[in-house]
């Protein structure tokens, strides 16, 4: 499988002695994996040896074998083309969704323990704290906020404690997600169908996008295939629909994003990161596509403008390297705490 | 499987030439069937011969096989039970949730017909026209709504005009329903949590009636089932909040109310059901669990006030039959216009 590597030495930018590490991005619509060698001082731009990608591997939504079949297989393609032998891995960062539990990391935890041999170090966090850490190179300290299919905000302070706020799913209310501005344009489509609403242009461009001739269809389509990624697919719509002036879909985005800012409000505030007087700087992380910003009504400087409103010391971030690079950031700064004898004090 | 029965003449109530009628009510909880004696006068109280029960027959829910084996099975047991024989059935009406598009109609009723012989006369209709037929015995005339699980609006003109609102399913928003309101009333247990909310009530509440030690255990809880009776199923810790006076519970409970009279509204608009000056007589059959009358807080009587703001004629039915009798009462009627030659004036 890798005749360019020898025993010892230096191969691929990877010092043997040193090893890889893996880190994973696992979300709702994707997984991505990235292989990075581990060295004593932190490169810019980080060296990616490789990448490899594959679909969902939120237990939660395709239930606990597929999901980590999804994983081994990821894990496996990064480090056959980075060109390094698993005896290299040094570390391995999980960033997954759908951990919201100690007893989901511990069961993760468990599962990687039987795949690497016992010197290899192991760390599982939900996916947003890969994402805080892409934002910040590995360094625990701030806030993120997701929205993509999903939405989650997450904070940690330099004193390592941490909250979350939303990420609860589509049952529980994360209407700032991607899933949730979708759910209410079909909603809005539905509603103005049946008289209970006004109408509005979302009709006709949901139904041309979908290739369907009548809002009675929606049902039958949303049954057909109840997916979070199939329904939040259509936020390009809510946006464009906004941005040509249509009051029902202006409504369903500024919802949103009081819904997002309120998440990110909720954890500054318990985690006190704003100080005293609410003024102290600290870094918002902003990752997914409902935040990116090459829109005319662009979501997240929205949500930026009511967070700052709060906390005048918010900075937001985009992040430079996505969230696997993220993830093995994070296994690279606890890598060489442990090193420096800090493993105790790790964020 | 019947040796009560000669043939000719009259027994267990059945005249043998006339024969029976099957009614059934298949809602996302359960399915009922009832056998009725067809006969030249409707007696009141309509006289039932058997009724039988079963699991939710909503192919949206359990897929297409699963309920037509709920289906064949529950009106199988109900004739059974009746002491009559197959060939003694004249007509057989279904009221069945999930029935949203002319092709759920056909594909039913493509089916049915190869379970009974032709001249058996068949109907497919939502349940909700079902429901309807209960408050009115048999006849299609005013609004019904239900509110179970689920929730729906229909309304039936005497010229024979339809129209219906909601019924949509949770994706697409059906906040009057009992998954509604108790999915809202989770989420407002992870908002109290997580900070982006004020604390309730509902949180010892509804984690004392799931036996839950924390609300981050809601997340887990709802995945692993995502039921949307198991959820309904809470409607009734939200209205021993409500009554108890925490403002979040009534907040969710006044929201539906309105979520139900719109759908009421809309309904009664679109068919000019209050006349000219909107004080015309209709009635409006009130059907479902999240309607009953046993509670302090009193959904029903509280969507009812706000309706009868806008349509001071409309008069709640409580019906005293169940759906699947209603159903029953559909066929007869059908029936009985189809012998006076008035087939093709059907309501």
């Amino acid at each position: 499988m890798n005749d360019k590597r020898s025993n010892g030495g230096i191969t691929n930018g990877v010092d043997d002695e040193l090893g890889v590490i893996l880190g994973l991005d696992g979300g709702t619509t994707s997984t991505i994996c990235v292989c990075i060698p581990f060295s004593g001082q932190l490169a810019d731009p980080v060296p990616v040896l490789a990448r490899a990608a594959a679909g969902c591997s939120n237990h939660n939504s395709v239930g606990e074998t597929a999901a980590r079949d999804t994983l081994v297989q990821v894990m496996s393609e990064a480090l056959l083309k980075s060109g390094s032998k698993k005896s290299a891995v040094r570390a391995v960062c999980l960033g997954v969704s759908g951990v919201n539990h100690p007893d989901d990391q511990e069961r993760i935890l468990n599962w990687l323990r039987n795949i690497f041999p016992s010197h290899v170090k192991l760390y599982v966090q939900n996916d947003a704290v890969a994402a805080l850490a892409s934002g910040t190179m590995g360094k625990l300290h701030g806030c993120v906020l997701i929205a993509g299919t999903g939405t989650i905000s997450y904070g940690f302070t330099e004193d390592g404690r941490e909250a979350r706020a939303a990420g609860a799913g589509p049952i529980l209310g994360d209407w700032g997600s991607g899933y949730g501005i979708a759910a209410k344009a079909l909603t809005a489509v539905i509603r103005a169908h049946d008289g209970r609403d006004s109408q509005t242009m979302l009709t006709d461009r949901i139904l041309q996008t979908l290739g369907l001739p009548s809002p009675d269809e929606l049902i039958g389509w949303t049954y057909a295939d109840p997916s979070w990624a199939r329904i939040a697919a259509l936020v390009p719509v809510v946006v464009s629909c906004a941005e040509a002036g249509d009051e029902i879909a202006n409504q369903i985005l500024n919802d949103a994003v009081q819904e997002l800012a309120s998440s990110v409000i909720a954890v500054v505030k318990r985690l006190g990161m704003g100080g005293q007087d609410g003024n102290s700087y600290f870094p918002i992380v902003m990752v997914g596509g409902v935040l990116e910003a090459n829109k005319r009504w662009d979501i997240g400087k929205e949500v930026i403008n009511c967070v700052l409103r709060t906390y005048p010391g918010a900075t937001p971030v985009r992040p430079k390297v996505d969230p696997a690079v993220g993830a093995a950031l994070l296994a690279w700064n606890y890598l060489t705490k442990e090193a420096n004898g800090e493993y105790h004090r790790q964020p």
